[in-house]
């Protein structure tokens, strides 16, 4: 079973509106709400894609009453901690006109000491059932600095591989804590280590203590870095699409086949890199589509030798 | 006692940004949620100032639960009709850095007709009790066409003056049935009369059955046009402040002097803008400063004589 952590989960509104003007009012149509988060779209594309899944999260206030009713109408596997403050919002903001969506992320309410330890003893309960444990997303403000890192350490106790998708301190703490796999993008790879270029980055995050680095670069694909190698796939012509979730599903193709006991870097680069394209072509994110296949087939995978430039998606 | 109706209410969240960038994603530290509707400022400038109120509206959903508990800590005296679909949200997103404000406010979901009655009966239990009526706020998409008109019509047969705020289509209806006040802007007022000119929109619906129009014009003040004047006050400098919910204290002014029994246009434009412009003054709709009589000695008030540009606020 994947067993997916998502610390800081937010209900994800959509609204569209004609046209979004900086200092304007506008009227929106609201879409339906969707609870969101990344370790839950993580369990949304592998349940969806026949693995079993387990995902964990909190949930609390008017915010949390939706998140939890639309997780439970999603049929996939979950158990949520419930907590005093409200579940944060998301919004995307569609323009209609340009196409554009720009997102607000609420930061998220930090659960009190013992909201975090339920959180925790619900992972340590459903570990004997798991065969990796992914922690995905961000943390909200104030969260103890300890809690990815005791995951981590848990997971290792009980003989499960952890792959974490977070960013900032926590993610060089996974890093230091030994994590099996983290997936950073370019971006939250600079931030986290202070090094311009990313593929430097990853490396130093392998000699704190990580196994493998998928660090993916949107429209560019994916890299796998290894404390001997690094690897590049990309598909051989850019996707039309909406990127939000691309990530999520690059890390559940990834918890798929650590799950299977598959820990062949090129074959979880290429499955990872096939997934997430295949998450662009969906309108929403924690779903792929099933022309993931496809994709697979025209990924261009060849060892990494240039020098990254920083602003690299 | 002043009773005020809003038919679309909405639960106001305000999001502070870094720098709002259109296509991009943003951290946002959300700030208290607060019932909104105009008719619910209207209310609260009204109570705050020691008039007797009743607010009137609907709540529905997990929205409609942190709506209602907010607007009972608040002490304005309500009744919520409740009703099935959620109450809208809308979001004012703050550009900490440029200080603009960008609104978005979901268009709401019309309530059944079942829920639209209980609304209109709630009117009418309170009306013998009433000075005056306020109808405050857009009307969601679908809302039946007679609830307006058939309101002021059960005011008038119970000797309640109306006071209207409202747009479009049903701004029109509401002179057509003999509204006592209208309070449009002047965009609002083109729009919704299809007249160039402001004024001469103003008179168009006073000739409908309206007998006075309350224009509100921003910074340029507001127009009192009644079947034989048009009075023009403004103050003698502009203010710098918060325009959002300047219109609803002016309508607030306007009841208070209609439930005192004073109509004279003059006395209700000076008062009105007076408060209009104390509102300006404050961080949130539904305030008005405490310096209103000082920014009432400030006003220039003359017959209006020259021709408004379409584009005035």
């Amino acid at each position: 079973m994947i067993l997916t952590v998502t610390p800081n989960p937010a209900l994800d509104l959509t609204w569209r509106v004609d046209r979004l003007t900086v200092g304007a009012t506008h009227r929106a149509d609201a879409g339906a709400a969707r609870a969101g988060g990344k370790g839950l779209n993580v369990a949304r594309v592998a349940h969806a894609q026949g693995a079993s899944t387990l995902a964990l999260t909190t949930a609390g206030g008017r915010t949390g009453i939706a998140f939890s009713a639309e997780i439970a109408a999603s049929g996939v596997p979950h158990r949520v901690v419930p907590v005093a403050a409200a579940t944060r919002q998301s919004v995307a903001i569609v323009d209609e006109e340009l196409g554009d969506t720009t997102i607000i992320n609420e930061r998220g309410v930090n659960p009190t000491d013992p909201e975090w330890a339920a959180l925790f003893g619900e992972v340590v309960d459903a570990l004997p059932s798991a065969r990796v444990l992914v922690i995905s997303g961000s943390l909200p403000p104030g969260a103890p600095e300890s809690f990815v890192p005791l995951l981590i350490g848990t997971a290792r106790d009980a003989g499960v591989p952890t792959i974490v998708d977070t960013s900032g301190a926590a993610l060089v703490r996974a890093a230091d804590a030994g994590a099996s796999v983290l997936k950073p993008n370019a971006a939250e790879l600079v931030e986290a280590t202070g090094i311009a270029d990313p593929v430097d980055g990853a490396r130093s995050l392998i000699a704190r203590g990580a196994e493998l680095v998928l660090l993916s670069l949107g429209a560019d694909g994916m890299l796998a870095v290894t404390a001997s190698d690094v690897l590049h796939a990309r598909l051989d012509a850019p996707l039309a699409g909406n990127p939000t979730g691309a990530g999520d599903a690059g890390v559940a193709a990834c918890a798929v086949l650590y799950a299977d006991g598959v820990r062949d870097p090129e074959t979880v680069l290429r499955r990872a890199t096939a997934w997430s394209a295949a998450a662009v072509l969906m309108p929403l994110a924690g779903e792929i589509s099933d022309d993931w296949r496809t994709l697979g087939g025209r990924l261009v995978v060849a060892p990494h030798t240039s020098t990254l430039r920083e602003d690299s998606p």
